[in-house]
């Protein structure tokens, strides 16, 4: 490590400071690659540019300004898409002037922080419910604010949203006549479908949201109600809606990192693609006491485990086998793993990751190049 | 909520102001009822005093400094364990003077770290390897500090640790003359055997443990050795090591907020518990949109899903299925629910879930009493 500097604060606030090599990063950390993370957007910039639609970054993945303020820069992405107000309201202190909440936001004192805040920045979100609307409304009225609302379809996914067709249009006249607050068209996100490996599954299951979606664009033009926006897809399937002339506006988030579950869901239908690994996790081995085990120190809390565990990268016969709170286990056939030495773990999913650090790390050249903050890390209100 | 205070601030810094109704809590939030909190603390103070055993509280459980003050001011405790030296940066700076890190630490800088944080406070560290050993005994000179050490059996987890018996010896005797190190005893925590439902099996598990442990400690005595602290259990099984008559420190940490999945391993038995609830995410439902489901604004970035989904506390017939990133699946088949209404979720596993907020907010009698910071989230290095 660099001498002179306060080693005694690094570990405790920030892992690492500009200028570590490698080896001198605090582990568990949360490494960006950053050559891998900028080819990924360059690389998302030209499909959406070869399919004519507009790319609305999903900060969920990353939730940090920086890399959503990059995306814009060097991109091509409109704007961003978040889950939370809160979320919403790092982005725009951030620096970001375009967020679709792409959620239902329904509290009170969520729904005044929202229009609030669109004095600050275009601010858009989701709506599946009339009172909401008359909510939302009400309080960008009181806020001297305007609101755009999407309709949210159900398009198969069963969470949030109503029905295609009528139902869609019935909330988009009460958006449309709500003052203060602009109908701007449909959220059709099949977050399900993103997720099926099957190639040929999840082309039917997109392919039937696309229809939905297209019939009720149509059934709301027929009654004047023009979608500036028709909005979803995801790094799973977003070559299909980008293509479909229905969509206008992506909402790929994983794409700049590209976890390994992503990376099963992509890796085996060869259309569109391309996108590496960009995202890691660092950890060390702090335990070895039987030839064949090893136990490194991310567990749980420093990787998230809800899409499987993380992959060992380039290192074949290695396998982290099940994650603790605190520790991995590793399974070490060939006895190669020594206290000290460091694996880098592609996640299985990105974002809750992201979501359990406090920095990411950007690497380049094998060494610490710089230190983004996970600026709506926790924001969950 | 009450007038006049910053409401734009509540919900991107804090889920709520002291006074609050729980009603105007920002949802998805962790609350702690803390009658139910205050009574685990005390029913745990008294089966260590019956037992005639120590209590040295994990923190790992809510990586609270004002919850182990708590536990050692009022339950009982002589101190508290972690995790990572961060986490104890993090509560000595809170507050507290008697950390064991029950866990190998083995980075250079986290040696170097912990070989300061020695000088503030009383400080020990778990071993399973002679070189860490020597490691830990050179910082502790540089450092002018004292670092007590216990040797970790491997008694069963097979995760860190080293074999009972000859091994552990080798290790004690290589601690016990290392400079500026005190061999102070043994780790011998089974962290597998506590989460066995059958209490059988589970007794079976802890019985190997505590025999392996029982013939290591008569064997050092026999060298000269003496153990001042025979550490581990935990919630799912602290009776039987307490009563073992061999261990005589207890490392017990759900207990303060007892999850669902200790729920059920505890639910059976009989023998001791009676630990309630206490820890809940609050989450308000977002979208209705069919008669029979429901969506809550609580999904995995909110609630830990390692140990299965949360259990919905109070509304028989009420399920919550499944966690997306920022979304629960409710199951609402009398179609009870509407937007806005609260639920009470009992998180699967206390630990990290703890990990994913930034402030407990600690509630009586309908209102917000405090709000505690997760002092040391997120501390991973």
């Amino acid at each position: 490590m660099t001498d002179g500097r306060n080693d005694l604060e690094i570990g405790y606030n920030v892992p690492a400071a500009i200028g570590d090599r490698v080896e001198d990063i605090q582990t568990p950390a949360l490494i960006v690659d950053l050559a891998a993370f900028e080819r990924n957007v360059e690389r998302m910039r030209g499909y959406v540019e070869s399919m004519n639609v507009r790319l609305r970054a999903h900060a969920k993945t990353h939730k940090s300004a920086d890399i959503a303020r990059y995306q814009m820069a060097k991109g091509g992405a409109c704007g961003v898409c978040c889950q939370k107000v809160s979320e919403a309201e790092a982005l725009v202190r951030g620096g970001i002037s375009d967020v679709l909440v792409s959620n239902e936001v329904t509290g009170p004192l969520k729904i005044k922080r929202l229009a609030r805040l669109a004095k600050d920045a275009r601010i858009i979100v989701c709506v599946d419910d009339a009172a909401n609307i008359a909510a939302l409304s009400a309080a960008a009225q009181d806020a001297g604010s305007t609101i755009e609302v999407l309709v949210e379809i159900d398009c198969g996914a069963r969470r949030c949203g109503v029905q295609p067709g009528g139902p869609v249009l019935g909330l988009a006249r009460v958006a449309a006549a709500a003052p203060n607050l602009v109908f701007s068209g449909l959220q059709a996100y099949h977050g399900t479908a993103q997720h099926i490996v099957d190639p040929a599954e999840r082309s039917a299951e997109i392919a039937l949201a696309v229809d939905m979606t297209r019939d009720t664009v149509q059934l709301l033009k027929q009654h004047g109600l023009d979608c500036a926006i028709v909005g979803g897809a995801g790094t799973g399937s977003f070559d299909m809606e980008g293509s479909s002339g229905v969509y206008n506006e992506l909402q790929c988030g994983s794409y700049v990192f590209m976890d390994a579950h992503y990376g099963r869901v992509r890796g085996d239908n060869g259309v569109v693609g391309g996108f590496e690994h960009a995202l890691f996790v660092l950890t060390s081995i702090m335990s070895k006491t039987e030839a064949t085990r090893a136990v490194c120190d991310a567990g749980h809390k420093a990787v998230a485990v809800d899409s499987g565990p993380p992959v060992v990268f380039g290192r074949p016969g290695i396998t982290y086998l099940v994650a603790n709170d605190e520790h991995g286990k590793i399974d070490d056939p060939g006895n190669l793993l020594a206290i000290n030495d460091l694996l880098w773990l592609v996640p299985g999913h990105c974002d809750p990751t992201s979501n359990l650090h406090d920095w990411f790390v950007g690497i380049r050249n094998g060494k610490v190049e710089t230190l983004w903050p996970v600026t709506a890390r926790g924001k969950l209100y």
